[in-house]
């Protein structure tokens, strides 16, 4: 699109740079020897979907029925729905496994005996546990209910226990890349584990994946895992410069939007664009709270992201943003501005209808 | 919709509780002798405007180009785009401004020269006075810049003055009537010395437009202004509980999600329902941000909010609420809960789809 036919907040995809950062996580997956799943939650488009086919990718992650459901439509036959089973969606999560290799996930018995129950098509399915994050899954310490978990799912039979999955989103907590191998290294070695256990009570397969942008971007040994799941990394965002997962080049999507008002009192501007188009995610910047940054394009590639233009508000269609005087005086109303999000994934979900 | 029929996370609009805030809103306006000019970017919905219709309303409030565009499309002849105008939709915005009665905003004079250049169609033009949020507009106290924007305005046969716009957005960072009404009063006191000004210098008919929830719902007497604008107020949402706009029984929207995870060890419940759900926008309560609370329900309507079940955490798909023991010994996986969100305006927008 050009920039001159942009009226409205416009998602920005630098495709070179989206399928470079494609590239670099396939290419380091297939020299670790890992299954590459990479998570479709981030940019939810057949057409970025392509681009993974490009490199070779066949296995897909999404966190919703209504995602697998899409890219099953588009063609996608290998999709984990790396989500608690919704129970009030069983019936067409089962039609759906009756047309595509499924994987769903599981953390308790009584989502299990549901299974039993209600499914009668084959449905690969994944123990999910609870590595630190503490969000979902079984927490991994807990052995006995692992254990009991894994026999149930063994003596339904269309259900196969392919293994153990984890998020551990806990690496967002944390700043740089030493950081973040060590959530890496601690996650991988609880997993590890727990699969001695099952391995010793007589499990003869137990697959581990795991996967998120931040350990996913700095790890290379993938060795003790059999797959990863990243997803962010596609595009990534000002979040996953600041934990250290990526470079400023390497971010792929900004947000275009056009400037509405200028208060050179306030060392603002206001642009159009607003919460539901950059989401109200926010990430912290120098102890304050910023929902994205300004950037300096060169076409859709960013050049530098500019901190020290962060967007310090956002109502429903406004937002704001403080900037030094350099970038105050070179604008008009009526010039677009490019903003780096916050989390990308957010805002994207609100710019791809 | 009944309730086995919810399979993924529903937007759940109380129609009795709705109609009857739009009605106590609408009297209020009648009584006060002001005009009702209804913000519609809370509900985005052709069919919720007929309920405000069907309370004689005919003047409305919109956010964007995009959303005057639809509800003219749907029968609405008389609509103020209450936002600083967009100079990228110019175009699309003049053709609209042949087909109803828009309504526009300016605080800049660069804007008033764009339109003065690039529109020949009538348009109603109101200057946006910044009365305290410090957001948009032209600051009340800049009152040379004001006398000359206006004389601008006056100068350009095709656009007419229409008087002076405020939203006092401020009154959401207060808490109870009393402060409220102190920000009310402090806004219109000067809205009111700018359009002395204004008719000291001549001009003829300067009117007044406000609106923010809070003021207009515990505000009765608006004689010092000919407009009101307020939107939230249709459905209210856990953040107006908080100022004291509203009581728990008046919210008439809630979210329901299927449970797909319960972790009694750590007093907490997995919803399906995140952040492309509720939005992540958020209100403090008791010192913590909340994204919404579990609600107890009578078919659509409220019976109590539990502040007690706060939704302390939202990823992309996933909600994580802290329950006391009653609530989590009632609930088991696949059973729908029901949120109060905290921003109605941003979770209504993420599942109008």
């Amino acid at each position: 699109m050009k920039e001159n036919d942009i009226q409205r907040p416009t998602l920005i995809i630098n495709e070179e740079q989206a399928r470079a950062n494609i590239k670099r996580m396939a290419d380091k997956a297939r020299n670790a020897g890992v299954r590459f799943r990479p998570h479709f939650k981030t940019h939810q488009s057949a057409l970025v979907g392509q681009w993974f086919k490009d490199q070779g990718v066949s296995s897909i992650t999404v966190s919703s029925y209504s995602m697998a459901a899409y890219f099953a439509d588009h063609g996608w036959n290998d999709i984990t729905i790396a989500f608690p089973i919704n129970l009030r969606e069983l019936d067409a999560i089962q039609e759906l496994a009756s047309r595509i290799e499924l994987g769903v996930l599981v953390d308790s018995s009584a989502t299990v005996s549901a299974l039993e129950k209600q499914i009668s098509r084959p449905m690969r399915v994944w123990l999910k546990i609870d590595t630190g994050y503490g969000r979902s899954g079984v927490h991994w310490d807990q052995t006995e209910q692992i254990i009991q978990l894994a026999r149930q799912l063994n003596e339904v039979s269309h259900l196969t226990f392919r293994g153990l999955l984890t998020h551990a989103g806990h690496s967002y907590h944390v700043r740089g890349s030493e950081a973040i191998q060590a959530v890496y290294r601690e996650s991988t070695q609880r997993l590890q584990s727990v699969r001695t256990v099952l391995l010793d009570e007589g499990f003869r397969t137990v697959e581990l994946s795991t996967g998120d942008t931040p350990c996913c971007s700095v790890v290379y040994d993938f060795a003790d895992v059999d797959e990863i799941r990243p997803g962010n990394f596609v595009y990534y965002d000002l979040m996953q410069t600041q934990i250290g997962s990526c470079s400023d080049g390497q971010v792929a999507v900004t947000v275009a939007c056009p400037v509405v008002g200028i208060h050179p009192d306030r060392s603002e501007i206001i642009i159009y664009g607003g919460g539901v188009h950059l989401s109200k995610d926010s990430v912290e910047l120098e102890g304050h709270r910023v929902y994205g940054c300004l950037a300096e394009m060169d076409g859709n590639a960013i050049i530098t992201i500019r901190r020290d233009a962060p967007v310090t508000g956002l109502s429903q269609e406004h937002g704001v943003i403080h900037v030094p005087s350099d970038i105050l005086n070179s604008l008009q109303v009526g010039d677009l501005v490019y903003i780096v999000p916050a989390h990308s994934c957010m805002a994207v979900n609100c710019l791809r209808r």
